[in-house]
């Protein structure tokens, strides 16, 4: 049986959290993402690739993979859907959703890949909701 | 930090009334789509257009608008997701998602376009939710 | 209007459930995925197909299902969103949802199809959510 009962407050605010977290990301507030994640939070977004640590280093993880659409005027949008809460015993909240990549680029339909199955260690600091961690694997690629 | 004690019923509120209110529009129900607006409401869904007027005026519109489906068996789907939302001090709510349009013929594979952001703000009136205005905004087409 | 007020816990609960339902067939746990489903539980996942009856039967039905990808190194993803709950008087709860089946080979993007509406008749029991009925409806294929 699905342990289904989490605590609803908990599921609708990390639904808001994430909404709120790739709208940032997605509009290119480097800054204010990596404030979304703890002091010492880590962030690996693509695998096999080292994982950025902290927020200075996940500012400039994103700075650094972003050269690549400097040129390239595209609007890229996280969806993420499908999550999977659990609260654990010492407080922190592991999560594990799909995303999927929607990528826009002047007179073109969307393209919408990679499909990722992302996982979260997510702590509540302040009232507020961190990621000290995130994992994101990529379907077969 | 995010702000995400939005208050749990009303995000699971608004999903509720997202899921119903597109279900109609996807199902043609146009009276019915323009009945989850307020009496003055507006409704912009393709940037440079006019914003419908009320629910006579949106129903017109998308009479209108669904003309070139007419002789075009299609189904489409609106898929909003990543919905952040935020309850004002005067009591109305904003809501800000991300949208997708998934379109199938007979024998297609679906196509899946344009990828939206959509603006709403909403209000409570005899403690339904209804759109005081929705504008689409649409990713570089 | 919309009923929206159904009942926020509710609410989450089965977005909840999906996510974790839907994650045990995409990972092929199928006798997993049969105990989300009611020992009588039906479930007609192809439209003209004959139901499968049964947690067995619904572990028959996806094993012979899944024959076709015996050599197709492929992961899928079931997308659930926009779902309307609706809680009826026997206590039952009445769910409809889109879905879309994210497809991914090595090396290739995802495709996304089919387009799907679900509709499920959930119930309760000793506190968990269960499948007692699953019926998917496909867009035009």
């Amino acid at each position: 049986m699905l342990t289904t009962a989490i605590g609803t407050d908990l599921y609708s605010e990390v639904q808001q959290f994430y909404a709120g977290q790739m709208q940032l990301l997605d509009g290119g507030a480097f800054e204010a993402y990596s404030q979304t994640f703890t002091e010492d939070g880590e962030f690996r977004h693509t695998p096999g690739r080292e994982p950025a640590r902290g927020r200075a280093g996940i500012v400039r993880e994103l700075r650094e993979f972003h050269k690549r659409f400097a040129d390239d005027p595209v609007q890229r949008r996280h969806w993420f859907n499908m999550i999977h809460v659990e609260a654990r015993d010492d407080g922190s909240i592991r999560s594990t959703c799909y995303a999927l990549v929607v990528t826009t680029r002047p007179g073109d339909k969307p393209e919408i890949a990679p499909s990722c199955v992302v996982h979260d260690v997510l702590v509540r600091q302040e009232g507020a909701l961190l990621n000290r961690s995130r994992r994101v694997e990529h379907d077969q690629l």
